[in-house]
């Protein structure tokens, strides 16, 4: 019996395969392993929670540009310790991984302005050249983001591995002490509606891979099921941390990196000659 | 400590919350549950693959009017008892769940024509009321879709939960006796380069929380790391098996289920006022 799987030792693979040779060239990979050094953009270590947590460790960038005030409160929740002895309460299928810092009984968290969306002014945003379902769709400093020209407003976008601020029913706009990342179809009808703080870098894999909450919503039912949050610490804090980086995404090699990704080939048939934007990740590493 | 906790018995709640009492009547929910009898299809238990693993079971609807080839050779495997004692051997983060059949050394399977997409001649396709950043998107029986209006071709797109047969680079079409699940963001770069065959009706959450599979394209290493696959039968085999129906995508009940999705209120501070495709998911249920 054992000897069919070992029959099936090469198995049929199905796209994201490496491109043939001939056509490696033109492969989103190739074009950001070929990247010049000026195409990249630091990320601040100050900008980086090292979440340790019973899954494993995720990295998660804040996006200061876009909710300064939230994500403040986040790193003055992260410096104090609150998150550590923290809790994943809720993993929601094709929805969310959410978690909370320790509550501090003593403190009453402070209420924040909706850092919803933010001014054009003062960003520079790079319009992606395929539709979108919901604004404009683009890009600012190594974000996914959309627009709306008329109102002059920019925003980041909900997509796999968004990380925004849980907040209970409007006018709350959550204190950051609860965050939670997207684990499943970019869920943009959230976008202007949350403030959304960052993305994860890496480690999502066994936070998505998380049992499901079978509580409303995912919530956990029983308090032994929450998956402790160990230790968040920033990378700043944390002595020969890695440094990280963004991609420029105004920069030439993005472009072309989107172009690839609308133009697939060796697995593929038929391009999309299209890519949305959830699909447009932003690349992200640590220095080489 | 775990004081703490208790005090976070009521977590802060992050969208999809039931909408206060007084829009109740405006939701997707309570529309869907008050559609009338008339504008449901039912789905024929013959389509309907019951698959017992070691995760759970989930139910997987196939889509003859889309690859009756490869539906067809799928249904034959399930017949012969092919996918007993079959194994997920692939999880790949945010994108696939993929599974195969027992191989048979003794059979060598037949190529299949590449149905990847069909003429729209004798399906009706409703489009959706919103933008898609890929083609013209839409409905057709219960199924989210896609056409060419030009070319005169339509297609099943792929969005969280479809089903596709797995292949090699072209010109293979697959057998049908590998498929995969979409456990991410829609790939919809996907669409009109592979044969898609259905979609998860129930009991896709055990499977997109395996452990990702820690080679290439995420396969699983070693083989005790491959899932199960108890036993897969189509409904129509199994006496008294629930009947199971679908919202009829061309009734006004599935027309205002999307634009309350495209206008959601309560927590809702900014309603999108559009959706995408993937977002516009086709109720289903077991018939009441």
């Amino acid at each position: 019996m054992r000897r069919w799987f070992a029959f099936a030792a090469a198995p049929l693979l199905l796209a994201q395969a490496p491109p043939p040779a001939s056509l490696a060239n033109t492969s989103a990979d190739q074009i950001i392993a070929s990247a010049p050094a000026a195409h990249w953009l630091a990320i601040d270590p100050d900008d980086i929670m090292v979440m340790d947590t019973a899954a494993g460790q995720m990295l998660v960038q804040l996006a200061p540009a876009f909710a300064p005030t939230h994500v403040q409160a986040i790193k003055r929740l992260v410096r104090e310790g609150r998150f550590d002895d923290g809790r994943i309460v809720r993993v929601q299928d094709n929805y969310v991984v959410q978690w909370m810092a320790r509550p501090d009984p003593l403190s009453k968290p402070a209420p924040l302005p909706a850092e919803y969306e933010r001014p054009e002014a003062g960003l520079s945003f790079t319009p992606s050249p395929y539709a979108d379902s919901y604004a404009e769709a683009g890009f600012i400093a190594g974000w996914q983001a959309a627009r709306d020209a008329k109102a002059g407003t920019v925003w980041l976008a909900h997509c796999y591995g968004t990380v925004g601020v849980g907040r209970e029913n409007p006018p709350d706009t959550g204190d950051g002490s609860e965050l939670y990342t997207v684990i499943g179809h970019g869920p943009r009808h959230l976008d202007r509606n949350i403030a959304n703080v960052g993305r994860v870098l890496a480690g999502i894999e066994p936070h998505a891979a998380l049992p499901r909450g079978t509580e409303a919503l995912g919530f956990y039912k029983a308090e032994n099921q929450r998956v402790k949050i160990n230790r968040v610490r920033l990378a700043s804090q944390i002595p020969g941390f890695p440094r990280w980086q963004m991609m420029d995404t105004a920069s030439a090699s993005f472009a072309a990196v989107n172009k690839a990704r609308a133009n697939r080939t060796g697995f593929f048939v038929r391009p999309a000659g299209a890519a949305d934007l959830c699909t447009l990740k932003v690349p992200t590493r640590p220095v080489p």
